[in-house]
């Protein structure tokens, strides 16, 4: 016989978890509880039904659901079974949902009860030979629909041998413009992800070990909720799986299950900390440690967190990059600063994770840049999506000189974290450097007269482009006072002088995109040519 | 620009832990101080060197050496050039070496100067074409031979991209019967055995972290020293070298560098725990963290190691397996148990890493076996060698059923650790059942009238074999005594009835190989045809 290559394929994890922890839990609300080893022998049941059903190697099956234990046997099976894991974003409006669902071409359904409104109109528009798989919480059949819960009555199989380089997971991520882009991850680069990560949180400040329980507040639907549902299975971790967001029933569990390990963004930290009951759960916050990514991590909600007890540090990365490229953990530069300086620096985007190569380029020549330089953030890494999907167009824009190009403008810190100033489409270059339009809008938007300020570019024949500040005003606002106080903003460092805006311009109120941004697009079109 | 296939290789492990961990050490012994950033340069610069010299892809280049930094530039060097290192066992006898040597079609021979005299004789049957570099401690030049040091003072060069595939190491590994068998690695299986090896580390008892440092006492040129130097490197532990094995100095390292963690065979912690000195270091061991492999860890000597303060655990691999496959690491089942059973358990083979596929086979039907039944124990994992280089029966033999062969009999117990009981050749098969004679030995060790004994199997037309024990004896010794002891050990449960051998064969003393191990296939040919 012959040597067996072992693939790098993600029923490994879930082997490896259940062989190791076969014991430790996997809780659906306070509904319902798998060990490791039940759970493994639930999905292979779930692998037997859906063959049984007719899906097969190379479909497409789409999963619309909360953040349930259906949707973690889908995270399994599907890609068990070779066929691909299509995470359905719910929070699209019906008719973008529909377009991912015919962009995917997916063949396959499953979709909870209380969502099936929402794919009544579509229906119709779906080819018809898209099947769909519903489930209720009871297990009660759903009529018209294939049962879910009964696809976990056949008997379990092993799983089969696949190529790590198939196709595992696929989603779509919408840019504030154009439509929604496919991008895809094999089972290598979850594998990949997963053990990545997984180091990373044994590091401090997080210490993960696998007596830590976490709970995940990411969607499932959103980058695979960072990859944290595979990691668990590999480090042995407790996972609570919260279903629809309920934060009165999150903080119970958390206290029930001993939740000591969680990630989301700043919005849902933000609720967490300001729910009413939060004052009752110190005792827990004392233990629970949170990485935040999404969006920056405001200083004011890290000191927040911290003042409750909670150990909190950010993390970076984009739905292209699987998604974690950086989490703010201490590195070699950082370990024996003090606290203040530690503090500061893990709730920066963080420093890159092992096996991530993360440089500062120039846009437009491709050349790499030394530290504190602001440039495009760039990466290499195993676990990159390595194409948006029939998109070559945008794929090889997104490669361009041989590096995922993240669209985010920063610099690396003396310490080596990552310091995001911009989104590249949003930065604005003046006299060949680039004007941080986040830093300058942060300081402008502390002046009492200003609402809400957006900074946007507009073109100038001396210097390329130079800053303009839309501003929604409150109070008697006066334009030289605000330019006083930005000069007094240089005298202090904290700005420099040519990032003043050349102009400032009132509006009543800040144009946003679907998903209430600034939408700066908009801006742009106001100055006209 | 297309998407960048990320290779696992060799150098992304030295490049990660150079971007995390700058300043931290590489030490060897009291002569030499690197940071991480400063060895990666100086890798680079070797690399530059080798190239320049005419070191190509596809070359074989022997390291004959020590534990110094000069291996540690080897490790690492060698491999980025597209060339395989040769890891040269220098225990073995020259008429060996030499044997590798021309097996595994050496190009270049890295040597320290003090092994010179081993290659004089041999020089001569080598292919003219075999180039020599050689080095002295002091880096004067060493006549007649191309300075190793010279090679360092060349520009560094930057890695450049090569497959994972490439093999990475070969090295010789000798059975006690026929040639050294060449074993090797590509890039791909040694950055998965790290990952594995370090997400298992950062575990219960051993909590590695990047403030680790290591001391490891497992040679060089044996299996990677474990794979250590690699795992540092991406986990950022420092890491002291300890060049020719002196305990004394070995001692003052651990002391003056802070060394945390160490892994080495049960002879060498013996010969530490017994040094004259080491009653002055028990501050040292108290943080101490030593993992034992090689051979079985007497429980005698972890106990004593305990009982000086520190966390002593087994693991359990091969030479053609990168080694690591299990290590007594706390799994889910383990970890809330009573502290005595936890040691119990820690101290035996182990439980498998992340990543291995361990399992036990009933060696002549190929079934695998459940949990406390004795067989052959198989493997599969991303890190094991996919043959012998050319030779394909044992290759086949090594892998026949599709898992890899280890060669050991034993079992799982009721936690999910591995107990090895014998070595598969040396087994005994009675009734169609084995008998551990590991176990059995032990037992009639314990005997007053018994210095020594080996139990081996004879031909039996009824039962296929019936053991046979071999015995040094000391005082008076009496069968019918031995027997009524064997016979009280039955009913205390700790051996079988049919276990007790059929007969006792009084012999003056040993056989042994060239290792030292008694030699039981001279006793099987004693007993005749």
């Amino acid at each position: 016989m012959a040597y067996y290559r072992y693939e790098l394929t993600i029923d490994k994890l879930l082997e490896s978890g259940a062989r190791t922890f076969p014991n430790r839990e996997i809780v659906y609300r306070d509904l319902r509880r798998y060990s490791f080893q039940s759970f493994t022998d639930s999905v292979k049941r779930l692998v037997s039904g859906l063959r049984k059903l007719g899906v097969k190697k190379g479909d497409r099956v789409a999963v619309i659901d909360w953040d349930t234990d259906v949707y973690m046997h889908a995270y399994y099976a599907i890609p068990m079974l070779g066929a691909t894991l299509h995470t359905v974003n719910i929070r699209y409006p019906p008719e973008i949902i529909l377009k991912t669902l015919i962009a995917a071409e997916d063949k396959w359904i499953i979709i909870r009860d209380e969502f099936l409104p929402l794919l009544e109109k579509a229906k119709s528009l779906l080819p018809s030979s898209v099947k769909i798989i519903a489930y209720s919480e009871s297990k009660e059949p759903v009529k018209g629909y294939v049962n879910f819960w009964d696809l976990l009555n056949e008997d379990p199989t092993e799983f089969f041998d696949i190529s790590e380089n198939e196709q595992a997971t696929i989603f779509f991520t919408s840019g504030t413009t154009g439509d929604p882009k496919g991008v895809w991850f094999t089972h290598r680069d979850i594998v990949l992800h997963t053990v990545g990560t997984a180091l990373t949180f044994s590091r401090s400040p997080t210490y993960i070990t696998p007596k830590d329980t976490f709970l995940i507040l990411v969607p499932m639907f959103h980058v695979h909720a960072w990859g944290l549902p595979y990691v668990a299975l590999i480090n042995g971790n407790k996972y609570v799986l919260p279903g629809k967001y309920d934060y009165g029933l999150i903080l119970k569990l958390m206290e029930r299950e001993g939740v000591t390990f969680s990630a989301m963004v700043p919005t849902i930290l933000h609720m967490i900390l300001n729910h009413p009951e939060a004052v009752n759960y110190l005792n827990v916050f004392k233990n629970w440690k949170v990485v935040i990514g999404g969006s920056a991590l405001p200083e004011g909600l890290a000191i927040k967190a911290r003042d409750m007890g909670i150990t909190v540090l950010a993390g970076y990365g984009l739905s292209e990059t699987c998604p974690v490229l950086t989490v703010g953990f201490h590195n070699g530069l950082l370990e024996n600063e003090r606290e203040d300086i530690k503090f500061k620096e893990q709730i920066t985007a963080g420093t890159p994770l092992p096996f991530v190569d993360l440089r500062i380029m120039d846009p437009l020549s491709g050349e790499l840049l030394p530290k504190n330089k602001i440039g495009e953030i760039v990466v290499r890494s195993p676990w990159l999506t390595r194409e948006y999907y029939k998109d070559p167009e945008r794929t090889s824009d997104l490669w361009r000189f041989g590096w995922l190009h993240t669209g985010d403008l920063g610099y690396i810190d003396d310490y080596g974290y990552v310091r995001i100033v911009d989104r590249t489409k949003d930065a604005v270059k003046s006299g060949g450097e680039f004007i941080p339009t986040l830093i300058l809008e942060n300081i402008i938007s502390l002046h009492p007269s200003v609402s809400q300020v957006a900074v946007v570019g507009m073109k100038d024949e001396k210097w390329g482009e130079r800053p303009v500040a839309f501003i929604v005003p409150k109070g008697n606002f006066n334009e030289n006072d605000l330019r006083a106080f930005l000069k007094e903003m240089v005298r202090q460092g904290k700005i420099q002088d040519w990032w003043i805006p050349d102009r400032f311009i009132l509006i009543d109120s800040m144009p946003l995109t679907s998903t209430n941004k600034i939408d700066k697009k908009v801006l742009r079109e106001k100055l006209g040519k």
